[in-house]
């Protein structure tokens, strides 16, 4: 396909592409800033080559995506909440080839990792280089980004995803809200997740405009959904609940507002029901960094009735349960044209998690009722889901496993009305040890990004464990603790 | 991807999906029907193999259709207004392993046709075949559909269109037009040509109802778009013509109503005025077999400002000019995944259509504004579309080469108000000859689509050439003539 920026320039020069505060760009404007800062990095970057991207949702980050596209660069996008030390893995695991940094990011601990950076701000003082061009066409198998996820086992793994990928993507999407030109989508949500990215590649497909909001202020956001012509906005449930309880009581969203697209983890029904009787519909929503965003979701029709359920796998996916034990639970398989290529440098752990018959093991436990809704319910491993967040118990476990005088750590998310969950911790001592939580904590913070930091760690004298000597996590709350 | 049919009455099992005079269909009833069909179709048919397809809009003609899908049997669909020799040319180039006859159809040309057949009715009759299994998907690079078009040289070719072409072709229209589940689509045009195949297949992948027309009855189908909440309808000018004369004088379609999607050759003025008094929305497209339907569109909002253009490209199409002379005007060519597979038996015809970097030479003429708006200006070749359909003046002429006493006959299009152009045939004869006109038009009939026959036979001394002595059609309307 051609290029889906200077594609959508043609197509709608006019309309609005990008709003961020009180401007706005319309797709041609947008386009020209783009290829302009593509035409800067080109001194530094070229077809083929990789870079690194820490940005915070600023209209610096925004364009310096869009441009790395019109590269043909591979973005790996740096979760900028991240540690020094996760970073610097990151950066030298993906081999990139330059490190850009948006000055208006928190970008202090990008700045302690020794790679090849540059920032933002000096790019955009170079010269144009005059042997620019453009992308001429966007390859359906070629990757364009890179974001890395934790796991059960090892370091985290590079997610590669293809403009395929993401077009399919958009496409499911489309088809189940039925999408037109006249809508427009609030990115509050980080544009280096899937979740937020995700919505600049509609914005391209579709050809509607993008509300970006650089930080998650339910004021500001309110008033955009209130007053604005803003008809969808993705969320994860922790800012689902932001917004409500600072909504002014008496109003809901404009008259044109569809939906909150909500993904990152479960919902209480008590949230649901503040909003069906304000009236501001929610599509609950289903996918990862694995299959580039959705794979299923809820439509307005179903809303109501299948309460609790993620919805229907979208058109082009198709959803399993393999090794059902009662009531049909089991684990969750995903085949759709937007399941990722691979893991970068890793293949192997990639295609051990695809079937023979090419579906993508998603680790996640649920069920399809028998007008195949799906129903999400847990993880085969012990992951947490924190604000959207995703958290490996065994990452966390593994970075302290080098704290001397911890001789066991075991982490578990709990329940949290703000996050959904937090990460706390089960501990046991040396004998001399003299930790209080407060180095532990510290200790965390240097080496990991905070929301993956346990909030609490608990002192315990023994942990349950399966007949082969294997820890339960599920059951630690179920011990006798004594805070640390 | 999964099987559209399968997923689409999972998703929307009680929407409806089909509605015929008095009757409608949800997607789970069309679902169950078809599958019922396609076991009976199991005795005769199986994977791999290739079915002819003789029908009329009717219901069964669609059920037949989407059974064999079902069966990943390829379908040949055979325009039911051909004659004998042009239905045996293509079932017998096709290599068909059967012939499929709806009942409903006028079938008595297919009749005389020396080839494996069988009536729907006596399919219906069949026991179901217990070994039958609908395709679990449907593979986008897999051809489904064949439709044959003539050309300027030799017989006419089988065009290879895959699920990937129709899948494309379909998110092209919805990105431009913005379908929703509310959307629901005219289906008047025949079903045996690209234009009301693929409103059945964009059916199964929006989910939205047809209505299906069984025949073209202005009456029927003005009430239709006025009482019933239809929302877009596929037309090519001489149907909209008809429409709007028996269109009662002060009404105007529902207040849903979308758009007319207008396609097969050019428009007056006048009609467009019409329209847009009463407020019926022409979005006039332009597409071919080749491209599996629509790859350029007007949409609503430049529909005012640039009469008489097809519109842009659709987002996945690209659409360039090449060999441009004065003003811009030059060869048309398309590049997009819809852009079919090739031609059955003649993929060496077909290669010589592309280009080296993959775009299709359309034979048509046109320029794009600096705005990438397409005007089509008319065909390299001599082309003449009449109500839609394509006439090549070689074929015309080839058939007649062997009437004795006809010396020579050169066929053009003349402008008609009801059709668009019309054929009419430059003749001259030896002699002796003793020809009428009923004998000419009667051997015409015979041997070639009445649509294809010329209406007039005039009856000429020369005719002008180029200096190399090649007829100049485009010019034989200067020449003086004397009616046969």
């Amino acid at each position: 396909m051609e290029n889906w920026l200077t594609k959508r320039a043609k197509l709608n020069p006019n309309k609005t592409a990008l709003i961020i505060e009180h401007s706005d760009f319309t797709f041609s404007e947008l386009n020209s800033t783009v290829q302009l800062c593509a035409s800067k990095l080109h001194n530094k970057l070229h077809k083929g080559q990789r870079a690194a991207l820490f940005i915070s949702n600023s209209f610096n980050g925004y364009i310096a995506i869009l441009a790395l596209q019109q590269l043909e660069v591979e973005i790996v996008f740096l979760n900028s909440r991240l540690s020094k030390e996760e970073l610097d893995f990151q950066i030298h695991d993906s081999k990139a080839d330059l490190c850009i940094i948006d000055d208006s990011s928190n970008h202090e601990q990008i700045d302690k990792v020794d790679t090849d950076k540059i920032l933002l701000s000096d790019i955009l003082s170079l010269k144009s280089d005059i042997n620019y061009q453009p992308a001429a066409e966007f390859h359906n198998e070629s990757v364009t980004s890179i974001m890395y996820t934790s796991g059960t086992t090892g370091r985290p793994k590079g997610v590669l995803q293809t403009f395929g990928n993401h077009f399919y993507s958009a496409i499911g999407t489309s088809l189940n809200l039925g999408i037109n030109d006249r809508d427009s989508w609030v990115l509050a949500v980080p544009l280096f997740h899937i979740s937020g990215f995700s919505i600049m590649m509609r914005s391209l497909i579709y050809g509607i405009p993008v509300y970006l909001v650089t930080s998650f202020n339910e004021n500001y956001i309110n008033k955009i959904l209130i007053n604005e012509r803003a008809t969808i906005i993705s969320l994860v449930p922790t800012m689902l609940k932001r917004l409500l309880n600072k909504l002014p009581s008496g109003s809901s969203y404009n008259d044109h507002f569809k939906c909150v697209m909500l993904g990152g983890g479960p919902i209480d029904n008590w949230t649901l029901l503040r909003c069906n009787m304000i009236k501001i519909p929610v599509i609950q929503s289903y996918g990862m960094t694995e299959t580039a965003s959705n794979v299923v979701a809820l439509n307005f029709r179903d809303a109501d009735k299948k309460v609790g359920s993620s919805g229907q796998p979208l058109f082009p996916v198709q959803v399993r349960i393999t090794n059902a034990k009662r009531e049909g639970i089991g684990d969750i398989e995903i085949k759709a044209p937007n399941v990722a290529k691979g893991y970068l440098n890793h293949q192997d752990l990639f295609d051990k998690k695809m079937t023979s018959d090419g579906f993508y093991r998603t680790g996640d436990i649920g069920y399809l009722d028998d007008e195949s809704y799906l129903y999400i319910k847990g993880r085969k491993d012990d992951m947490i889901i924190s604000g959207g967040e995703n958290i490996y118990p065994e990452e966390v476990e593994n970075t302290y496993s080098k704290v001397q005088g911890l001789e066991n750590i075991f982490v578990v998310g709990i329940k949290n009305d703000d996050w959904g969950e937090v990460p706390v911790a089960y501990i046991m001592l040396n004998e001399n040890a003299n930790l209080t939580a407060e180095d532990l904590k510290g200790f965390g913070r240097d080496k990991l990004a905070h929301y993956k930091v346990p909030k609490e760690f608990r002192l315990v004298t023994s942990v349950p464990t399966t007949a082969s000597g294997k820890v339960l996590r599920r059951k630690l709350n179920t011990v006798d603790y004594e805070k640390l």
